[in-house]
């Protein structure tokens, strides 16, 4: 009872992997966008009560990951692996935010694809036989990546009108075998793609060939096409990344049509919240997912959702020495129904 | 034929997960250290060529992953998964490595012990039926680690008794389903370990704790004792974090002898070369497994060993803050014998 690969880096799970809890944890202005009614937790310190940026990150995840934790019923000394990263230095949010979790403990870097990273290997584990409850989770804060990607707050730097947001929310996961609905079905596990952009401020530029192409490879392996997902949730590709994403997929003749949808693009209302082309950063596909997404799935909105969070893999300092942005994408499919 | 689950975060392989390859690539001062005659690649230009550290690092992590598909007779996208990750922002030094690699790419963050977490998923994956051909892989370039952890290197910053010199190196291996020996029989993921140790000039001293948990557990799940190994060997302690780690186990009761061995105390002599508390960084145990580890094996000197690479998971910006260094440490089992 082991996965059965399909082809194309794609797994069936061939167990029943379903979510035991989820949560989601956000900041201030993510709490007053469109999806605000889906959080678990909106603080409105951007602070989180601690004395930096970094920590305050921290702090949102070991606040993300507890509320999880509770909803499952478990302290996480039960849980069998965490599996976390983020956009930090060193995935230091992650590290701290965990260092005394007890569990085992997997960092992961992902950068904004972090969240499906997680998930497709969470639901390995557990369809492996190496253990029964996994966490995924991740974390991402506007000011802590402002200042480590960009600029400090203080400059008050103008935004271009292709730049994202980064997020300051946090999305957590708890998959179980046996455990309730959705259940993780299949995993496309992502290739990096690079086709040369080099404009840090268009990162859905960066992603959307890397998103394509998981997207494609996934249609391929499973044979379902677009129209088997009632939604194709791409990560933070944004407005403009996913305009591009279409394009690129009608190329080859692959239509999404009102079934896609974009976390960068949920999370904020880019006209009124000034965020230009959206949201970005790991804990954008995460806060959405664990809860809009979620939310859609348990009301019977949506019985089969295609989760495909992507990641721009640079540095600054590879941006800095004119390096383009190669780039990444994970997907899950999750579903009411196992197989 | 799945894993099986030992408790205490072990698992025990069920399926025979052989090393189809590995390669090693280091700089010029690792090739005059003791072990010069391991590596398979020894660079006198620590530029690799390139035209800055980050891409030095990237460059040096490329060559030793061609060399590994080579010896494999594997091209890159003949691999069903790379697992790789190092200590540059972002991940970058793999990313860039492998961006033309085709192959799906999971990226991980385990500071100094990635080879383990990268051997131990990787041999998860071939177990669980996820892929038959995963890389595992890593590297560390004392260049880019310098200016990036402590200071530009022209500024000729003195080091301290109990510093450790970061390793300009890279490791990786090719494990497969059914592949030759050794083989991966045993995973023992770590758990995050914190016991407030502050001094980033001291690493050994904040990685020996989670050294110490894992070695625990490994021997209380697995029933084996130390003596069961003819080597145990942690990731990059050095000389002062080794003598902790023997104090510690020593407190509980356990002695590992003279089959202790680290490979941060191998690498340099540390005396002659300037070593200091001896090697650190991704590339250290990753270079000196996939030489003079496997070369011992595949020549009878050990048939069974323990690799327990050590991680600190702080970032430059945690230590300003003036938070502990948390500490981490993944253990594999390589056997010439599979049961």
């Amino acid at each position: 009872m082991c996965a059965r690969a399909l082809g194309g880096a794609t797994l069936a799970m061939e167990k029943r992997v379903g979510v035991a809890a989820s949560a989601s944890a956000v900041g201030k202005k993510e709490g007053e966008g469109p999806l605000k009614r889906s959080f678990d937790h909106i603080c409105a310190d951007a602070r989180f009560g601690e004395r930096s940026w970094e920590r305050a990150e921290s702090a949102l995840l070991k606040k993300c990951f507890a509320l999880a934790c509770d909803k499952a019923g478990l302290s996480p000394g039960g849980l069998d692996y965490i599996l976390s990263g983020d956009l930090l230095n060193q995935c230091a949010g992650s590290a701290y935010a965990l260092r005394e979790s007890g569990a085992p403990y997997l960092g992961l870097y992902g950068a904004c694809s972090t969240m499906a990273e997680a998930l497709g290997l969470a639901a390995i584990l557990i369809d492996g036989g190496a253990g029964e409850k996994v966490a995924a989770l991740t974390s991402s804060h506007f000011c802590s990546a402002e200042r480590q990607f960009r600029y400090p707050l203080e400059y008050g730097a103008l935004r271009t009108p292709t730049s994202q947001r980064t997020v300051t929310g946090a999305g957590a996961l708890i998959l179980a075998l046996d455990g309730p609905p959705p259940y993780l079905t299949r995993v496309t596990t992502g290739r990096i793609v690079d086709l040369g952009v080099t404009d840090a401020a268009d990162m859905g530029a960066a992603m959307a060939p890397a998103a394509c192409d998981t997207l494609e490879r996934h249609f391929a392996a499973t044979g379902r096409g677009a129209d088997y997902y009632d939604a194709v949730i791409t990560g933070d590709l944004g407005i403009r990344g996913s305009a591009l994403l279409r394009e690129l997929l009608g190329l080859d003749g692959i239509g999404l049509g009102s079934r896609h949808c974009d976390c960068g693009a949920l999370i904020y209302d880019a006209g009124r919240q000034g965020a230009r082309s959206g949201g970005s950063g790991c804990g954008c596909s995460a806060s959405v997912l664990a809860g809009y997404v979620l939310d859609n799935m348990r009301s019977g909105a949506w019985r089969r959702v295609l989760f495909a969070a992507t990641g721009a893999l640079m540095s600054p300092t590879t941006s800095q020495q004119g390096e383009s942005i190669p780039g990444i994408c994970h997907a899950v499919a999750l579903e009411m129904e196992a197989e």
